[in-house]
């Protein structure tokens, strides 16, 4: 029988290293002779029958997506059924995956990727077509259970962290006559691990970070305010690095809170606008505020070389498994030490992965609510280690953009979105 | 007479290389065995008699400050009045000269920051006080006449430049299924120079920036959002950069529109989420919006390397200005040729500096108003080349905190602010 060849897709919000993972997918599967055929937007690709060529691409450009934010073969925010309701789906997947013989199937994605990676591995076994399913870890959430960390967060934790030390010393120099607050959104809906990664740049007393808001932690205006007024006495200014999932005491998200413009439509704004607009209001300091939106998870010039590794690696070592006769799991980084950081690769089953939320353990905030601990910074700080930088052409990072050769259709057209 | 001193201040909004201009002037004066007073917070360290003695820092400290964002002393936005208004503040600055033995003032800054250097220049010809006054020039808005280009502009340029095209491969690969349109505000409230280098990052067809909206060009609705349909349609996406600045035909800041909280107080958001707000409810797009702000401006990490470079060269040939007899002047940049981009120092009267703001010609500007022309290309490319990264210590910027100590007091207190 021929060698099978590999299906390989990127799904979900796109990291500044989910491309590292794809250039260890494909550059393995190279070594070992087999091809990989990408879904052009994730699973849509496959469903559509969209298939790209990866061997029709210069091994050079493949070296390049290690250097590339953002996903090369287009992701997507689509999420599988069950196979009890929607069979026609794993049906047509099963015919996609049959004409062009695949026999891998490579899912890089978060959490409900995992658990997409799932529902496909359970073809083999109640639809009769024997496929290896290996799941590729990828989140800036940093949410996957069993994993020590998710490709992704590390660099945007670099990032945020070394932004909010940047603008604390420009807050410091303005402080005395005019800026005194400065408010940087981050992501992180339902948990604050990014947000927490801000308070890395805080190493001694007065640096910013001086106040971080996390999701885990209902927001207390007075108590919020008090703590503010407090720093800017102390420290002449007040640098916070806010979630865009912090919450009131009744479960609604700040930045839901009631912003309308001039038609009345509501929800324009962030929530790092109203927070500075709180402290305006009642403390009368003058402010400003960024949110930082895809610019955090784009930002490949300032990726954590520890994430860009590490994407790599689970990305080879996915090929490996499958190679190696392992089927429905997802390779996992597993920490040996923090200090120094020493990893190696593990696996988890797909069926455990899916759809768990890890969260913030209590303990990695201050008691207060309004920073990290030492043992939050135990854990984060071996994920930012390290410069990675992408080659500059032009004064500008020199990314590359695949030639994504269409794979011939085999089958009649069948429109899936 | 015992070799007079200089005084050095940073002034208005600080930028990623002011402190490299700050290196420039204090090395180039210990090398000259001048002693460097720099004022707390600006101007106000003067008249408060707030003295920072930069002998007493180490050198590695002071060769730090050139790759440390921020203004190292304090900076301050506070513009002297004329001598005729308030004579008792010029007045105020000549004891306290006088008491420090200062015959040197170095005046860093903008275009205000000029106005202020030019007016303590006329101490000497009107209240006979012999002080050598040199501006060096700073800004990250770039509208300084007479030089080239402004410190800081070039890494403002550099960030925004990298920044869009990094979430325009973010962005590509979400458009299919999810987020079709991205809106970066960047600063720029008179002058569109900042949102023109983000048009840098389009190099060829299709690359993001798609459009980019000017102060210079008054916004218009229908014609935008027609083209922003035509960009989708064709690319898939649009990312978009827009200027803080930009007008309705009104001539009213489109962030100024009408935007409340729920307590009835406006202007709590920036024009991005304005803007994305009108696409999505004129087309439907789902959009991410991004506000910049102070992290484009503190962006050291990834300065551009012709800029730290310039910076420096200001600083020092301010000093040697000084030294070779010459007052009252700013040093510039005089632009030899484009490619390969050659430079030199020049100078200007800081008579005629003061409070004259360079726009951008209207032939950088495309004639449909939505990016830049070649000749822009050709004059902004050269600014933002070369990287120049900052040491990393723990994974963040190993950014230097002087001491900043003291010089002892000499006159009776007279606070001023």
């Amino acid at each position: 029988m021929a060698q099978k060849n590999a299906f390989y897709a990127q799904s979900g919000g796109v990291t500044a290293v989910i491309n590292a993972s794809a250039c260890g997918v494909i550059e393995t599967a190279r070594k070992n002779k087999i091809k990989v055929y990408a879904g052009r937007n994730g699973i849509i690709g496959a469903l559509n029958e969209d298939l790209i060529d990866t061997s029709k691409e210069p091994a050079k450009n493949i070296s390049m997506l290690r250097y590339t934010p953002g996903g090369a073969f287009g992701s997507c925010r689509y999420k599988l059924k069950s196979l009890k309701e929607n069979a026609a789906e794993y049906k047509r997947l099963i015919e996609v995956f049959a004409a062009h013989n695949i026999g891998y199937f490579f899912y890089n994605g978060g959490g409900d990727s995992q658990d997409t990676a799932y529902k496909v591995s359970q073809i083999g076994a109640q639809m009769g077509y024997p496929l290896t399913c290996i799941g590729v870890p990828k989140t800036m959430d940093n949410d996957l259970p069993f994993t020590d960390c998710c490709p992704g967060f590390g660099s945007v934790g670099k990032y945020v962290a070394t932004s909010i030390r940047e603008v604390g010393y420009d807050l410091t120099s303005m402080a005395e006559t005019s800026t005194k607050i400065f408010v940087l959104e981050v992501m992180g809906r339902h948990a604050g691990w990014t947000a927490a990664a801000g308070g890395l740049a805080s190493e001694k007393d007065g640096d910013a970070p001086h106040i971080i808001l996390f999701p885990e932690i209902v927001f207390d205006e007075e108590k919020f305010l008090d703590r503010v007024q407090k720093t800017v006495k102390k420290y002449g200014c007040c640098a916070i690095v806010v979630s865009e999932g912090v919450q009131n005491k009744d479960g609604k998200f700040l930045a839901d809170a009631g912003l309308v413009d001039a038609f009345g439509h509501s929800q324009l704004g962030g929530v790092a606008p109203i927070i500075a607009q709180k402290i305006k209001n009642s403390l009368g300091y003058k402010y400003h505020w960024a949110v930082a939106d895809y610019l955090q998870r784009a930002a490949r010039h300032i990726a954590s070389k520890v994430d860009v590794e590490q994407a790599y690696a689970l990305g080879k070592a996915a090929v490996e498994f499958a190679l190696a006769g392992k089927n429905n799991i997802m390779p996992t980084i597993v920490r040996k030490s923090h200090k120094p950081y020493r990893w190696t690769i593990g696996s988890v089953e797909l069926a455990k992965v899916a759809n768990v939320e890890k969260k913030m353990p209590r303990n990695y905030i201050t008691k207060d609510g309004f920073h990290i601990t030492d043992a939050c910074r135990e854990y984060l700080s071996p994920l930012i280690q390290g410069e990675d930088y992408p080659p500059f052409k032009n004064g500008l990072p020199n990314f590359v953009q695949l030639k994504n050769v269409a794979v011939p259709k085999k089958l009649p057209p069948k429109t899936c979105k």
